[in-house]
């Protein structure tokens, strides 16, 4: 029994708000049950240094937590002075993900600028980060159509995340944090629209993982995600 | 004819959100108008080194934009690696004002951290984190006297600030971003219930201001705050 | 009776030493009692990005203190690897201050850096810097026109600052550093020479104060700045 | 046919030599093929403030490149005044495998320091480093052994690394830069003696990858990882 | 002929002002010539952590240069966030120097601190700090025995330090700006009051030298150092 | 007798080992005795702002000690986000001396790097790094040659370095650890090929030195010198 009471294969309860903010381009708050992430999508009409004069944008992703998004209150990094290491691999993979599904040649000479702020923390920022990015990116990118800077959406797919693990020796899906502090083994997956990944990270935590065990999780990755992008859709108006 | 339309002694529509998140001893959004901030009120067990040994407690404020929430992105002073003068200036000014109306000592060897966390700004950010920083520390004293771990509220009065210019030659109420960022004055008053002055802050942007305008932009900020702590007490359910 | 003697509306004594040091185009050694502050102005023949082909010049000012200016000595910001916000707050005051009575305009694509550096302290260093750093402004745009850089003076007005505070329950002019540690209202006033206010920031430091001390407190400031402005006219030699 | 003329599932030339370097506990240079890094084991008598009276080890790691390990010369971190996010990846990569094989609770009140310092780059740095630094670190532990600071070995178990990926549509084993810079996928595993997984890290790199590339992926680095653990034993002499 | 008028072998005019501020231990503005610079020395009653616990003392310097102590304006060392390299070097030489000439041991449990800032830059700013900062420090240790802190003075020996190089193929005593900008060998030699060396550090600027000019900048260094600590004794009054 | 029963004037045993790693332009190991630095030169097409259009190249370069290099781990400068005070000196020292013996304008253009990263230290870290550090330098320059970039070598001397001291009350050449650690002074030259010194750097470690001590420190440093450029010369194939 999983101490939410929910079944093995069961996400949380899933909730996409557009339009939250008003200055962006794309303003999504996406809720995993407790989870709230507010992804913005911000366009910028120049692309960083290596990019110049090769005719291709670019899209970056920055992620943080409000400090008492957590349980504890956590210190900002802009009072530490630098951006520890666990934002920096959160935020590399979150813009790898979604560069991989725009056609970054179609997008022009411009930038477009995720930002993922948590507001509530109850685990799995990361995946509804990804996934509220997604929507947000979209938002931004039909922004830019409408306006007429672009003729056709770099869009080439759809794209969510969902983290998997095993706890007390079962794989589950959608990890909150009372399971995510006691996972044995604890796995990101990111896959497109179309079935593939983009990225399997899973990490033993205390206790290695067996084949069998990896291909259970990469199963309830696929159903999970497969419902999360039916979600986005019908969030989006494009089912 | 102000750009929003207000008369000139008009606030903005206030609402006042408790709760909002659900870790932080006290969680409050506050909209004025378009302006959105997150205040919450997080309790520490201990207290900086300069208290350490003295018997009494502290409150400290940090302040921060969410990137998006301006029209242009602004980049994160957590990426740029240290905090810039403008949030220095506002996060010591919130923590001055409120610790201004607590009683210190009554709080005990304990610190509450006060995070505001702008998620849309359209002008008057400063004084709308402190007006809902008040109602998120009130909270957070009523948590602490439930958990019994303080006997009497250390809360000494009612606090909350609101800005007043000069916008067009007229003393104004509240400004807007469109009000502000044209403004010949731009001054911030912090009072508290008892009709009293915690803070003052005139700046003349351009044009140097009289002693009579002086004193017609106080009184204007004197009728604002008296109207955000009615607010205030409904919000907390103390009318 | 105040520990220095002073009458309740008396400055300190008060001197001017211009050409203090030989490379800035402007250097002051200004002098209120204890408190010396060196004040220099440098010019700069280029403008920062923001300002770029804009045809206009810009002020900035950077404020610090001798580590041994103070009773305790103070560790360098430069040390730390970052400049507090105290130090942030005042540097952005003093620059606010002298951009408000010059025509950037007339001053060209050039920069004039204003710095201020306490030799010792013994209370309202932020002023004493203003008032001095005004003669050094003045003396610096001399040069620019002696050396045919630009046609008319670019300055517009007087400007001088002054500390008033309530201690003891008294309204005082020019607080030194014991007074000030003891205040229950500190308040900095900045006025032109044709008595206008540029800034006004009055803070309680542990008493709120009342409408009625905040006019003996600016009744108090207009006097002493009617005062620093002469003496600064003096310096100058522009009686 | 692979740059190198290598077979798909064909190891680079693997050296290990111990005792490198005579300060370190452990100090192994690594080669994988062109790929050598310094891998060091250091212990030190005290854990980190988070494990203070817990009576448990800890392990960290830190990974470097030198400046001119790489085809273009890169600038230190320390001068840039911190350390980049793929940095921070790999070193929280390295010690959290290397952890998952030692008991911690054996360790005793001592913190074992990885230092990964690549001397020459050509692919593969990370998964080297994590195998070397594993044989590094069976070095430290048997000199605490020989020094009768601990009694039994904490060494629960053999690990090793290595890269796979889909380079021109084929799953390869143990990527060279050459394949590396146009691989379309990229997966670094890491595994036990007993053949269980600690890390599996796969990113598309411009392409999405089906369920059975991933399989074909997985079943390579288990093959290269017998090998090299197989090395490991004999480089240490506990074949 | 030198640019000044000056013999080879003459030094600027020197001059030593004790007590130039209130606060410090010790105070002293020196000048050689138009280089002049403020030397302070302040007690702190503890030791660094290094020391703890071994019965000796410290002694620390920081050196610095007000931004328009020189031609151009430089930018603050606090604004750019870091000291650098020259600054560096500058304060670890004046330390260690000043250490060379006290018994640490019967300095007992506290630091001084040495802060040489430059108020005005014309050459040899280090070995005018060295001269001035040795007398800043005597009038500390006298101040510590007046105050009964410790029964017999640390001071072991005098100490001064002096600038010489070959210019234009002579070699010359106490290089102003003028000639130090064009030197081909610059030397700074720091020596007791007993005529040895503490500190002897020459650099080609350009052009190799050979062992007779070292001896004659050696000789050079030794005459003028002899007049400096005349000059130290009678300021002191312990001729 | 020195700990290593070597003579008073013997330097440790020296090997010089060109082409260590195969990326950079010039890679040289260097041993004195147990000091192991590896040198590297890199060729940028590109100089420092401040000599831009000057029609010369520039030298920089830059130190660093791997963290267990020495005996005790010492933390890494990236880690601690800042340069050290003896890296920045060390470093300034090794670009100096490098740059007196080559031509900056025959060199065009470019930057040559040069990176210092000591693999095991034990005396004599920076004398090692300037003697290696030159080989690798001509290996650079003679690239530069073979690839038509320059007509001529900029090579204008051979330049080495080597520490001496008084250990014991004796001057020794080339002090280890152990000695370095007891010395009474320690000094450092660097000399050409045409025995001329370009740096003479001499400080007491706790005790004063005499004229004579220094002839006899400059004599044992000048056959040091001469031993190790014939090295330099059989190294590079320049007899």
């Amino acid at each position: 029994m999983r101490p939410s009471g929910r079944a093995l294969d069961a996400l949380r309860e899933i909730q996409i708000t557009r339009h939250f903010t008003k200055h962006a381009e794309g303003s999504v708050l996406i809720a995993f049950g407790d989870t709230q992430v507010l992804c913005t999508a911000s366009v910028e009409e120049k692309v960083p240094p290596f990019l110049r004069g090769k005719n291709q944008g670019w899209l970056t992703a920055e992620y943080s937590m409000l400090p008492r998004a957590t349980r504890e209150r956590c210190s900002r990094e802009s009072t530490q002075g630098r951006v520890g290491g666990r934002t920096h691999e959160i935020q590399r993979l979150i813009g790898r993900a979604l560069r991989s599904v725009i056609n970054l040649e179609a997008l022009g000479d411009r930038t477009i600028w995720i930002d993922c702020d948590v507001l509530q923390a109850d685990g799995g920022t990361r995946t509804a980060s990804i996934t509220g990015a997604f929507v947000a990116m979209a938002d931004a990118l039909m922004v830019l159509k409408q306006r007429g800077l672009i003729r056709q959406s770099p869009l080439r797919d759809f794209l969510a995340a969902v983290s998997v693990g095993i706890v007390n020796g079962q794989p589950v899906l959608d990890l909150d944090y009372a399971e995510d502090s006691k996972a044995e083994v604890d796995m990101n997956v990111v896959m497109t629209g179309s079935g593939k990944y983009i990225e399997v990270q899973g990490t033993a935590e205390g206790q290695a993982f067996s084949h069998d065990e990896l291909l259970a999780m990469t199963e309830l990755a696929r159903q999970g995600i497969e419902t999360l992008i039916a979600k986005q859709r019908t969030a989006l108006g494009m089912t």
